[in-house]
């Protein structure tokens, strides 16, 4: 248990713990911040506590998580031990001086958040059946919904690292070419008519692989880093008219929102289901059908290297339903006219507390005037 | 005409000036280095004939060029105008001084060079025709080879920015799910055996635009830095199987290799042809059908935020053919099995010089061992 009160029904748990990077009014510097209850811990503020190695190798001037989610699995394991120690209702070096409690310990209110990473590449998977089989109902129709290739590899596509942004940054509608009615065969310019959103989850990768050399099995649970959600904002109508052949780009290149705080693996693997189940059947459909570390391993069989910080979605999660091995309930408000807010949220909860991913939130704006 | 003697068939004549990233065994700071015939210009040697603006934003600790790339088209101008002047033999400064010499002119075959750029985002478009047709034939049959929305706008796909190497850098054959026949329909892993390359323009993009507003056509020359050329590695047994529906992943995400020396707009622009086909006929079938231009234009549409040094790719150029709007000849050794050399050249010739791109060279090392 930690010195510092925790709402049950807080997204951030002692046990949770999740990274982000921040700033204040007082300190504009983007940080490392870690999140419990309704507090932001300033590590900076505490780093004479870590070992000088993390300081030195992922805390001093880092302004995103990038130096970390690299540093791997062992440097990972200390960083959360030493957090966990610092928060402990049995530790006294943080609780009992108070001067470092006003300067490390900041009201979650009170920050800006940024980034959590650079994210070099942005990868976004397909690996829903339900969602899968939906989409492509919409777009091929019914009897070339699911392709032969879906059952045998976790379907992926490369998306746009650029455009994607914090949690409250507002999305505006794209334009682009769109076929006017479905009997059209010359495409119209103009604002998306059917935008949409996708509930995904985000995760961030690790130390990464070297270029030609893929990530086996194995070793796939060390390089993942931690999870966020993601709202993969789409845009049905220009998709439908340019995904052939190459898949989609405008359709999505205008943003994919993320929230700020990342849950780590560690903090999620008591949630871990014992089996990573292989054959879709009724019983278990509600499952993604594709692990993040499946999706990760085929993403780098070709020998396609992977950095830390690169993002890799979950693809769609539809409804409210879990995410693969990891039973995280997610939430989504589902209205996005103009002006509206999408809002994701999400959670594993059980064993007494709850290890959520805060807020993804996004307003729509109007299209831009042309 | 400058003080550097310049062969008549080099790529690298003084009307050229292309820009790279260079180190030296006795200085192995990457730094901005220029290309004039068998020699590069240390940029930093040279510095203080630079105006202290350009220092300070451009030049000073610079190990990449996207801080020129995103200064702009003015900046663009008086880096290249001064340039033009130090190597001018009108110039005393550079070519009278024999200490300055020795330290700022270094031979071709001393230097290692490095990536250009830190590449945020790589797109690749499929703006030639001819391949389109080519490539949708071998995929979907001669009926369905050409897709409706082709002539509509330039189709492209976002790539893998990681795996963007730099000439010379071998490149492993990927492995990965192939129908091992025509009529299977179960897959086999292993090594990819249509190994195949394309020959393209890879271009660089300059200042950007924000999140939210697309770039307009009117700008769009601005915002475009250089090019070089551009090998966009390509396992067709992979492709073939994985494409449907989101467009090629892992046939695709094992390599991209760039030549080292970014032939700016500047150089190319007296080539630059009077009038953008918008038509493609019997013709001009051997131009590209949509320009670096639209290309940029439809990218950011949907306000796509494009980043200094983003890699556009133009498509695959079929055979000795020139670039759209430029009129570049291109030339390849057509092998690529194990252990080959595959070689791309390129350049504008006219007016009594050449404008080239030197060398993209990457050695097919045999599939990882699995
Ligand atoms: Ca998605
Ligand atoms: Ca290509
Ligand atoms: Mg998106
Ligand atoms: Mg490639
Ligand atoms: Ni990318």
């Amino acid at each position: 248990m930690s010195f510092i009160e925790v709402a049950e029904d807080s997204d951030f748990s002692y046990q949770n713990l999740p990274y982000g990077i921040f700033s204040t009014l007082s300190n504009p510097t983007p940080r490392i911040g870690v999140a419990i209850g309704d507090w932001v811990l300033d590590v900076t503020a505490v780093k004479h506590l870590f070992s000088p190695e993390l300081v030195e190798k992922c805390i001093d001037g880092q302004t995103t998580l990038n130096a970390l989610m690299g540093a791997g699995r062992p440097a990972w394991t200390e960083f959360r031990n030493t957090l966990k120690k610092i928060l402990s209702k049995d530790d006294p070096s943080l609780q009992n001086n108070a001067g470092l409690r006003a300067s490390a310990l900041i009201a979650a209110n009170e920050v800006t958040m940024h980034l959590p990473a650079q994210i070099g590449d942005y990868t976004d998977f397909y690996s829903s059946r339900n969602h899968a089989t939906n989409v492509g109902t919409m777009f091929r129709g019914k009897d070339n919904a699911l392709q032969p290739n879906w059952l045998h590899l976790p379907v992926g596509y490369h998306g746009r690292a650029s455009s994607v942004v914090l949690s409250g940054t507002p999305v505006r509608r794209p334009s682009g070419q769109i076929l006017p009615s479905p009997t059209a065969t010359t495409p119209v310019f103009g604002p998306c008519r059917l935008l949409d959103y996708e509930l995904e989850m985000g995760f961030f990768v690790g130390p990464g692989n070297k270029f030609g050399e893929s990530i086996k099995m194995e070793d796939a649970a060390d390089q993942i880093f931690g999870m966020v959600l993601m709202n993969d904002w789409s845009a049905r109508d220009i998709q439908k008219w340019e995904y052939v052949p190459l898949g989609p780009f405008n359709a999505k290149n205008f943003g994919t929102t993320i929230s700020p705080w990342v849950v780590t693996m560690d903090a999620l693997s008591p949630f871990r289901l014992p089996l990573e189940p292989k054959v879709v059947t009724s019983s278990n459909f509600k499952y993604m059908y594709w692990s993040p570390r499946q999706q990760l391993v085929h993403h780098s069989v070709t020998g396609c290297n992977m950095r830390p910080g690169d993002l890799l979605g979950s693809g769609t999660i539809s409804g409210t339903v879990s995410l693969s091995v990891y039973p995280i309930e997610v939430m989504i408000n589902a209205i996005n006219k103009d002006g509206d807010d999408v809002i994701m949220t999400g959670y594993a909860q059980g064993m007494g507390y709850r290890v959520g991913f805060g807020k993804c939130t996004g307003k729509v704006l109007p299209a831009q005037q042309v």
